[in-house]
C-alpha cells in the first residue's frame, strides 16, 4: 500500500467505527524518548521519517504536525501523500488538540496505549475520544517486531543497590500511600527498579517490558524468549514472575484495591484496564524520585565513566588537530572531512574505552551555521565538509556500564577568530562557570538557578531557548526527570545525588553556535561557613573532565574567581585524565591545559 | 465580659447551632492586609492585641494561633484566659486546619466573610464547615462601627487613567470571559477601578465598600454617609450607583448569568449569594492585573514622590549625625534618644513633604540585634535606645497623593566597623545591584531573577527568609500582586510598569539586620544589542533616590561595574533631590553621594 491507499483504508474503518477523525502521535506505549520502530506508526502511515510528529486523519483531510528541525524534510516525505504539513513551532500554528476541537465534529479515534493517561485526559475536554487501535489491523505486511533481544541483569556492582532493597523501599512508599499496587511503565524505572539492561532500544539500555508492583509480587511482563537461563535465574531468585508482555492487561484488569499510577507516564490503556472497584491514584512515580538521587555507587561509576569518556576525547581532539586535515595541509586533494566523519571518528574512540556499550545519543556534530541549528543532526549522505578554519560545536555521550556521560565543547579549528565569537564563547563559559560553582540552600529549585547562567548574555541583550540543564540517569537515559534547569515552573528541588548537565549556549544563524556542556552533580556542601540560618547548604560537583578550548576565552571579561576556576578544573582534568594517556597524549593534555595566563 | 465569659458564650450558641467548633480567623471580608477595628474579633475575642492570629473554640479548649513575632506578646496577653498559645512558626505545630481535622469530630462554624472562596475550599476538604456569624450577636457592647470618613475621587491628573476608561477597558475583559457581572472585593482594586481614595484603614488610603461590575452599571457598595456632594457629583458623572455597604449580598442573589469572581480575594459570603441558577467562573483579577501595571502617569507620579521622600530621608539622617546625640556627645546628661524618637522623627519630616498624606507602613527601626527581628516593631513603651554606635536599620515608606514609597538603609552610627559587618553590607549590596541592573527577556518571572541577589551571600553560605522583592501600589497598598520576585513558584511574568522592592538582607541574631531596599519597576530595554533571538528585553529603572552607607562597604570585593553603578546612582541622586534642598543640606548630600575610590 502506498501512504494514499493507507490513508483511504484508515478512513474505512474510521466509517467503521462511526469515527470523525483518527490520530496517530508518534508515540510508543512507554512515554519513551527513542523508540522501537515497531512503533513508528506516524512513519509508516505519513511516509515522514523524522522521529517527531502526529498524523490527523478526518474522512476528507490528513494532516501532519511536525516541528521546524523537519518542516524541510516532511515537505519533501509528504509530497504526493495528500498530507497536509502542520508546521507546529510556528506561533500561528494551533496545537493538534485545538485544531480537533475546532474542525471536527464527532469522536476522535486514537489508540490509548500511545497517549499518558494526563494527556488524554487534557485532550477529553475538548473532543470526544474514543479509544481505538486501527493500525494494528492496517499495519499487518512488514510491521517490524517488538525486539527480541536477551536482557541480562546489571550488577549490584554497578547499581550499588540490590534489586532486595529497591522493591521493600518500594513497598513502603507504596504502603505510606495506601496503596495495594503499583503501575509501571516507563523503561528505566523499570531498569532502575529491577536491576536489568538491555538492547531494545537505540542509545537507551532499557528492556520493553510494563511491571505491576504489589506487597507480596511483583510481575514484569515481557517476552519469555528474551530471557535466558542466567536472567531467569536472577528473576526466580528476587521473586520477581514473569508474565507475556501483552498480559498486562488482563493481569490489572483483575487488581483488586487501589492502584497507583504516574498519569505523566503510565499509557491511558493500562488505566482503563483498571477495574470498576478499584481506587486509582494518579501520584508522581516513587521509582522516578528515588532513581534520580544517585547512591554513592552509581556517582562513583559516573566518575569511572567520565574519564573514559575524557580518554576518548582527548585522543579525538588530537586526532582532530594534527591529522583530520593533514592531507589538506600539504595541498594534496586527499579525502575530504565531513561532520559525519568526525562522528564516526568520535564513536571510534569511544568504542576503544573499558565498558563502554553505545552512545548515549546521536552525536551532533555542527560545523559553522550549522552549530546555530540547536536539534542538527548531520546524516552521512547530509553534512557539510568541516575545514581547518572557524567554529565547531560537537555534543555527544557514551553509555558505560559504569554510567553515561553527554558534553559539548565548541572549538576554534583555525583562521582569525572574530572578536563576537570571543565575546560570545565567554559569555557562555561564564555562566556555564556561573552554575556550575553555585551553592545553594536546601529546598532551591533548578528554575531558580538558572539565570545564574544567563545573566552575562542577558546583559548582552542575548538569550537561548532551550534548557540549561537536563537530568541525566545512570547508565539510563541521557534525558531524564524530575530535576532539571529550566525557566519553566517546575518544582522539583535539586538533592543531593541529583546530576543535570549545565550547558549554556549562544547560537548565530548561519555563523556558529556556541555550547559548552559539563554534567554536574548535586552534593552538600562541606563547611556552611558563617550561615545565619539553619539551612543545609548544597553545592555541584563536576564530573564531566576535558579541557575547554581556551584560545576562545576573551579574557577581558574575565573575573579573577572564574579564571581561578578554570585553571583548577584544567589541574583536575590532567590529573585524573594524563595517568590513563600515552606520553604524546598527555603532552597534548598538558598543551589543552595549561594554565591561563592573567 | 471578660476573655473566659466571652468564650462560655461563644459555646452557648455553639451548642445552640450544633458546632463542635468555631474559628475566629484575624481577617476582614476585604482579603486586606491592614485592617479597621471593626473587625477585629480575634482580638476582641482573645484579648490578644497582636496584628496576626487565628483562635479556635471547641467545648473544652480554645487555642490560638500566631507567629513568631507574637510569641512574647501572646504568652503575656493569654494569661488567665484559658487560651492555650499555638506557636504556628514552630516546625512541629500543625496549621490550624490540620489540627481541625484530626482533633473536631462534627461540624465546625466560620463566618464565610472572613474566609477566601479559595481558602473556604482547601478547608472544606479537610472539615464539616458550617457558615455563620456568631461574633456579630456577641459583640455588641462597644464594638468600634466601620469608619464613616468620607472619600473623595482622585484626580486623572494623579491616576493617569479615566474611570471611564477603566470600566471600559475591564467591561471588555469580562465580555472576553463571557461574564455578566465581576465581583470586585479588594479595597485597592476598588479604589483603583474608580479613581477614589479614602481614610478606612491605616497606610492603604481605600474606602470600605464593594463593587459589582456589568456590561450596562457599576454598582458601589458604600456607606451613603460616606459620601460628600461632591463625590456624589463625581460618581453620578461616571454613572456608578450606590446602595448600603451591606447590601451587595441581596444585590448579588439578584444577578443572573454568568459571575466571575477572584476566588484568592473574594470573600465565601459573597460567593455562597450567589443564585443557584448563575454559572460562576473563578478566575484572576483583572483589576488585579491591570492596576499592577503602572501607567505613564503614575510613575512620573512615583518619581515625584521619590523625590519628596528622599528630601526627608535626607535631612533626618543630616540630623541624626549632626543633631539627635548632641547633648549626649557633650557629655551632659540630656534626653536618651529611643528607637521611637527616631520614628517619629523620620515622621516629622516626611509630613514636611508635598502631597504627603499617612506613613505607607509602620517604620522599622532595628538598633543592633533589634535589626535582626524581621518584622521588628518598636512601641513608645517597647523600643531600645539608640547610641552613636553600632549598625542601626531602618525601613519606612509614605503615601503621597503621586504615589507610595517604600525604603530600606541600614547605617553605621559609629565606632569601629566589624569586618564581618562590611563583609555581610557588602553581600547585600551587590545582590541589590545585581538585581536592580539585570537585563532580562520578555517572559521572565520574579522567581527567576531572585538568586541574582542572592548569589553573593550564598558563596559565603548565608541566606534570607523572605521575599528579595514585593509588588507595589500607586498610592495604594505598599504590597500588591500579582508580581514580586521571591523563591515561590508564582507564575507571574514581569511586565513593564511593574514596580516591586529590591531588599536582600542579611541577620545576625543579637549583633546587627542588614537589608538595602529600593523600589524598582520594569521598563523596556531602550536597545537590543547583538540580540540572538526576536524576544522583547526589559530592564529596572530605580525609583527610590537615597545614599547609600559608602563606609560600610568592603571595597576589595566590589566589581568595576558595581562601583560605576553605584557612583552613577549617587550622582543622578544628587542631581535629582540638591535642587529641593537647603545650602546645608546640600553640603550634606555631597557628602554622602561622594564616588566611591577605587
Amino acid at each position: 500500500m502506498n501512504v494514499c491507499e493507507k490513508i483511504e483504508a484508515l478512513r474505512g474503518m474510521m466509517r467503521q467505527y462511526g469515527l470523525a477523525a483518527y490520530v496517530v502521535p508518534g508515540n510508543d506505549p512507554h512515554a519513551s524518548e527513542y523508540m522501537s520502530s515497531h512503533w513508528f506508526e506516524m512513519q509508516w502511515l505519513s511516509g515522514f521519517k523524522g522521529e517527531s510528529g502526529t498524523v490527523v486523519v478526518t474522512l476528507d483531510k490528513a494532516l501532519l504536525w511536525t516541528d521546524s528541525r523537519y518542516y524541510l524534510q516532511a515537505g519533501i516525505e509528504l509530497e504526493g501523500s495528500s498530507i497536509e504539513l502542520m508546521r507546529e513551532s510556528d506561533i500561528d500554528c494551533p496545537s493538534v488538540i485545538d485544531w480537533l476541537a475546532e474542525h471536527v465534529q464527532g469522536s476522535v479515534g486514537v489508540n490509548p496505549e500511545m497517549f499518558s493517561v494526563n494527556d488524554f485526559a487534557d485532550w477529553k475536554q475538548k473532543a470526544e475520544l474514543k479509544s481505538v487501535d486501527l493500525i494494528k489491523p492496517l499495519w499487518t505486511d512488514g510491521r517490524p517486531a517488538i525486539p527480541q533481544d536477551k536482557f541480562y541483569p546489571y550488577s549490584v556492582d554497578f547499581a550499588g543497590e540490590s534489586v532486595e532493597s529497591k522493591l521493600a523501599r518500594m513497598r513502603e512508599k507504596i504502603a505510606a500511600l495506601h496503596g495495594d499496587a503499583l503501575i509501571v511503565s516507563a523503561l528505566d524505572e523499570i531498569a532502575w527498579l529491577l536491576n536489568i539492561r538491555g538492547n531494545d532500544v537505540e542509545y537507551n539500555p532499557v528492556v520493553i517490558s510494563y511491571v505491576v508492583l504489589e506487597a507480596d509480587q511483583c510481575t514484569l511482563f515481557v517476552d519469555a524468549n528474551k530471557i535466558d537461563t542466567m536472567t531467569q535465574n536472577y528473576l526466580d531468585f528476587n521473586n520477581i514472575s514473569v508474565h507475556p508482555y501483552e498480559a498486562v492487561f488482563a493481569y490489572i484488569a483483575g487488581l483488586e484495591g487501589t492502584i497507583l499510577y504516574d498519569g505523566a507516564r503510565v499509557n491511558e490503556a493500562l488505566y482503563e484496564a483498571i477495574p470498576e472497584g478499584c481506587k486509582a491514584i494518579n501520584t508522581k512515580s516513587p521509582i522516578l524520585v528515588d532513581k534520580a538521587k544517585k547512591n554513592a555507587v552509581e556517582l562513583e561509576g559516573e566518575r569511572i565513566a567520565m574519564r573514559q569518556d575524557a580518554v576518548a576525547l582527548t585522543r579525538f581532539f588530537k586526532w582532530l588537530e594534527e591529522q583530520a586535515f593533514k592531507g589538506q595541509s600539504d595541498n594534496v586533494q586527499s579525502t575530504k572531512v565531513t561532520e559525519w566523519d568526525l562522528m564516526e571518528k568520535l564513536h571510534e574512540f569511544r568504542m576503544m574505552g573499558e565498558n563502554f556499550v553505545e552512545e548515549s545519543f546521536g552525536t551532533i556534530a555542527g560545523y559553522l551555521g550549522n552549530g546555530a541549528i540547536v536539534h542538527y543532526a548531520a546524516t552521512q549522505d547530509h553534512c557539510a565538509e568541516v575545514k581547518p578554519e572557524g567554529m565547531l560545536l560537537l555534543d555527544s555521550g557514551g553509555q558505560y556500564l559504569d554510567g553515561t556521560t553527554d558534553i559539548t565543547r565548541t572549538i576554534w579549528l583555525g583562521g582569525r577568530i572574530p572578536q563576537q565569537a570571543k565575546l560570545d564563547y565567554t559569555y557562555v563559559l561564564k555562566g556555564h562557570i556561573a552554575l556550575a560553582r553555585a551553592r545553594f540552600p536546601r529546598g532551591t529549585r533548578g528554575n531558580q538557578l538558572d539565570a545564574l547562567a544567563k545573566q552575562f548574555m542577558w546583559e548582552a541583550g542575548i538569550t537561548y531557548g532551550h534548557g540549561t540543564g537536563h537530568g541525566v540517569g545512570h547508565f539510563l537515559g541521557c534525558h531524564e526527570g524530575p530535576q532539571n534547569v529550566r525557566t519553566d515552573n517546575n518544582p522539583t528541588v535539586l538533592e543531593a545525588g541529583h546530576i543535570v548537565s549545565d550547558e549554556p549556549g549562544i547560537y548565530r544563524t548561519g555563523k556558529w553556535g556556541i555550547r559548552t556542556e559539563n554534567l554536574i552533580t548535586v552534593i552538600p556542601a562541606k563547611t556552611t561557613k558563617a550561615a545565619t540560618t539553619e539551612d543545609e547548604w548544597l553545592v555541584f560537583e563536576t564530573l564531566t573532565l576535558c579541557f575547554y578550548d581556551t584560545s576562545l576565552i576573551e579574557m577581558s571579561i574575565m573575573t579573577e574567581d572564574e579564571i581561578d576556576w578554570i585553571n583548577a578544573y584544567h589541574v583536575r582534568v590532567y590529573k585524573e585524565v594524563a595517568p590513563l594517556l600515552n606520553a604524546d597524549e598527555r603532552a597534548f593534555l598538558a598543551r589543552k591545559c595549561a594554565a591561563l595566563e592573567r
